[in-house]
């Protein structure tokens, strides 16, 4: 029940860091719907590890074969099946992780929860690289979500203690998110890269957050209390590993309702609110306003300073240095996740959103 | 789809503010749980209105009904049934909702999604009275958790730009939060309350911050990936009209790794970690430390201050004065709504914790 | 998650026979449909007991009392709910029923389940009562049905070892059933009421064999896999106790390729088949044929006669004679509710038919 | 939603006939449990074609790769992946299926649902051959419920209008099921062989019935009403292709409740019933008596003989005579199909049965 997600679609994500293959499976898709697959690659690389100074060195080519659901370049109504083999795979280096669980990683709740069957290697079913089927399934949804008009754009709003200007809320500026580095104008993009290769000399890591925009959504969409689109957002957002934090709109709990409000308007024959604090949901359904989100990044808890732990067997502390070299800080990576993410999401809520008026 | 949530037990909530009952059914609860039917009631009356000045006026007394479930005082595996009547119901005065929607409320995005033919009277499914039967599955929750040393307390750290001190990560003063207001000491409550009235004179609203702990958890619980505790918290908490932020643990992204990682340590023969910045969870799974979350609420939209709206039928901007009296800060409501949710989610994943190692 | 059924609506079923109330809610249902309460209440009484010589003379008027989801006669949206009171409640008749359990019914497999914690009167969330909110349910799909042209009827087919004809396969003379006793013609109504007068004069009872057809309903229905038509149309009868056998088409066990195969043919412009042998649905999807489908009723467990039991707390056999009357035979009462579930799992395929082709 | 089916565990099956490979991910196992890959491949070689006269000579091997889940043959709680490559795979001999759809297949009733855009080739996604998936999940659900004691078993009892003995629905007998051909007698697997020899040579097909068994479950497995082992089986039953009608227990619908009810007696300290007419399930809940069931098999609807078809572009009928060579009769290959189905429902129910009483 827990690598799976989804009310009118059912995403399923299987594999482990070091197993055989990572891949999923993506089931009640319509059939008709075209898949670019090249797009879909071009989508699938702004993940991948090992192209630059702040992502860690393993190379994987991350190329999916897509076993099922896909016929001529068409969705044909069967589960869409991809699977990405792992070539890096399981090394020694891993076993004594069972005993001497990583600070920050889930190597000691999975060893309670597992009884110690689990797969440690890398993380197991826990790592990061879990994303890259979750941006499979991720990157087709975006791809039919912009045949109707829907647009996701994600970029860097904070590293540690830098932060960057926002989206317009009214607008947001999809476009304008660099290309190599994503933010909004090169100024940020230097400043973070620069506390990235800080952190990264000294050893250490950093957090920051990441803020992603939806425009094009009809008004309407997402249904009332657990069923609303922040609920189903968020539920999802937070199965990317490392996601502390995921907020709507502004600050609210700082503002008074009189400055919190957004007053509606009539804009060329249209309904729309002249601010956008809310982040374009208001009782859980879409105002037709972008919808606009934070997520935080927590810091990559694999460092080289050497670190405090326990060793399982002997019941007593002991240190731990981390081997290897891992990304001083997975934000910039994680861009192209947070966009898989709420693709899925919206795309599941528009497939559900019959269940309203039938004589609207 | 929209109104039920959980994946080991199925809460389903059902009502409109000014319909005839509002109530919920929970299924999947296993037999021969007791319920104190009293100490259930004193949880609902925390979140029930008209109690004292910064809460709306409009008295209900909020007894639920018993309908299912409950026999001789003990769950007997059938799904449990209550309801709620609703006395202060339905009057003429919410009709022009329809055509001018009140800022910041449900009125225009419903009006869109069910076609005008939505019950908008007093939000009507949208309305924060919803909670009440939320509530009702959430204190009985609450109880179960705490025969199995389960503990869940949440208090108020932020009201507008007011703050107060948070829990201690490592041991939560569940007992020290306040019963007439739910801060963790008095001077916070009494700036709090003055914050409140100050809103309240200008007929204005503001919004706040909750931080809830859960304390006496198992490590081990949650499930990877969308099954992770942040996950299923996440989305029953975003259930909950006017929140709007929801985040685990400290500021992860303003963090280094070598400041934010939690070190492992044992003590009393225990594993613990010695700080708990991750808010008692890693990749999803609990680490058997105190669960913090965070949770923002915005200001309560009903103000008695002139703002703008439109008019739906002639499609031209127009001023909307929301009459009657509303809560000039619905924050210290909202505090047991979201211990009630978090129960559900616990309570939720507990049901669900034998799908681990069979041998360990 | 046992009493919930739904993939695109959610139906949660609540109450035991001798409970404060049964009832149910009914959530994901489109906004502005348009709900009958009479014709409703005149479906509910075709199921209602006390009324004729064949059902138990317990005295419920099954008026439901509708709480929430409906207003001014049309559906708002938000979840129906509605309660039905339980005026014969619990006497101390049923206590006896934890010691020495009824053969045929719930009682035993209950008090292991449950362990002792189970509503025991009246078979508590067991009873055949249990189908009165599944007829609200059911008769309001049932209603949105009618209104696309889809019709659902059934009749009794068997009673004990007399046996009646089933529908014209190609075309279901639904408007030939009975009123008062539910067969397609006068003779088998009496044959049927004979054998049944007969079981009730030996304080003896007697099982059957309904067939419903559905009509009407479009070619293309229907999921692959477990979300075939006959999946999801087995796993709701199947929920109505006394349930025992759940078929399609004719019985395909003992038939050729040759003789079984439905060939296609055009008919005034339409694809149809030349017979109906499968039961109007080929991989799971609907043909666009009537769907017909049989389900056997089991006799009525509660009789008259003196039977073996065991006294659980001396682990020793006894014998065991149940009072009162009962129904001699459920099957006429049980049509209706096969109509209801019936309707409801079309109705809820019919919501997510959306996820096929969107050029079509 | 199609083709997931689970409670507590999550099968989630992919592919098409002749697409690149088929499979399954089977989510929510617990960890630690042990997989025997051998004996796993030989499970599925009783299903797989090509062994002998009665089933199809395509030859496919049918090995499964293991992608994840399984570590060092332990289930490490990570979702299982598995993948079966297709090696005989699309030729452009199903083409012309889109326009003159085949009789009893989904060519027709997916020509409608999909738009055209289905893959046709083979019957895509709903060919018999996505049974072998079903079978690796199903073939693991059997290997964990042996350990604990439940044995599955099924054979033959009817072919055609030849009928053989069922299971002693007391004591199954498991073991006397013929390796070669699945009956319970040498003189019954010479009749059904006799007869498919006979349409085989006619190039007709003839369907048939299987029994299946299950023992050594305890009493109190199962949920109320849609959640009842009934409703689980049979919707997880009625996935297998070329199902058409599920029963349990003796033909409940011509008996008298004095033969039908089973007598509760003490045995060896143990409470059993003296006959098992309900196949082992009141109420929904096991008794603790072995569980039984028949399913029918309609015949294949592939066959030799020329059939009537429409051509759905020139909506005019015409003749179709299915090329190549099929299963005369694929009763003998679906045994071990039902067993899996089985298998998974009983493991998802046992993983779902804490929600019972706490105290028993």
């Amino acid at each position: 029940m827990s690598s799976t997600y989804g009310e009118n679609l059912k995403l399923s994500i299987f594999g482990q860091s070091h197993g055989a293959g990572i891949g999923m499976t993506l089931d009640g898709i319509p059939a008709g719907l075209s898949v670019d697959l090249d797009a879909l690659q071009a989508f699938l690389d702004r993940r991948a590890p090992g192209q630059n100074s702040w992502s860690t060195p393993r190379k994987e080519a991350d190329k999916p074969e897509i076993l099922a659901g896909i016929v001529d370049g068409c969705t044909c109504g069967a589960p869409i099946a991809a699977v990405i083999r792992n070539n890096n795979t399981r090394s020694g280096d891993y076993e004594n992780l069972k005993d001497c669980p990583r600070q920050g990683h889930a190597d000691y709740t999975a060893q309670i929860k597992y009884g110690g069957f689990q797969d440690c290697a890398g993380g197991g079913h826990f790592s990061g690289r879990l994303t890259a089927p979750l941006c499979i399934a991720g990157g087709m949804c975006k791809q039919w979500l912009e045949e109707m008009g829907i647009r996701i754009g994600a970029h860097i709003v904070r590293i540690g203690t830098e932060a960057a200007e926002g989206f317009d809320p009214l607008q947001p500026q999809l476009d304008q998110v660099g290309q190599f580095f994503p933010t909004l104008d090169a100024d940020s993009a230097e400043r973070f890269q620069s506390v990235i290769a800080g952190v990264r000399s000294e050893g250490d890591s950093v957090g920051g957050m990441i803020q992603c925009a939806i425009s094009g959504l009809p008004a309407g969409l997402g249904e009332p209390m657990f069923g609303g689109v922040e609920s189903r957002i968020a539920q999802i957002v937070y199965g990317i590993p490392a996601v502390k934090n995921v907020g709507f709109g502004i600050d609210a709990a700082s503002c008074c309702g009189s400055e919190y409000n957004d007053s509606f308007t009539v804009e060329d024959g249209k309904i729309v609110t002249a601010t956008n604090h809310c982040g374009g949901v208001l009782g859980g359904i879409t105002t037709g306003m972008p919808v606009l989100f934070n997520v935080s990044i927590k810091p990559t808890p694999s460092i080289a300073k050497l670190q405090k732990t326990v060793s399982l067997s002997r019941m007593e502390q002991t240190e731990l240095q981390v081997k290897g070299r891992h990304d001083p800080c997975i934000v910039p990576r994680a861009v192209p996740v947070v966009e898989a993410a709420a693709a899925i999401a919206v795309f599941d809520m528009i497939l559900g959103n019959t269940q309203t008026s039938r004589r609207k």
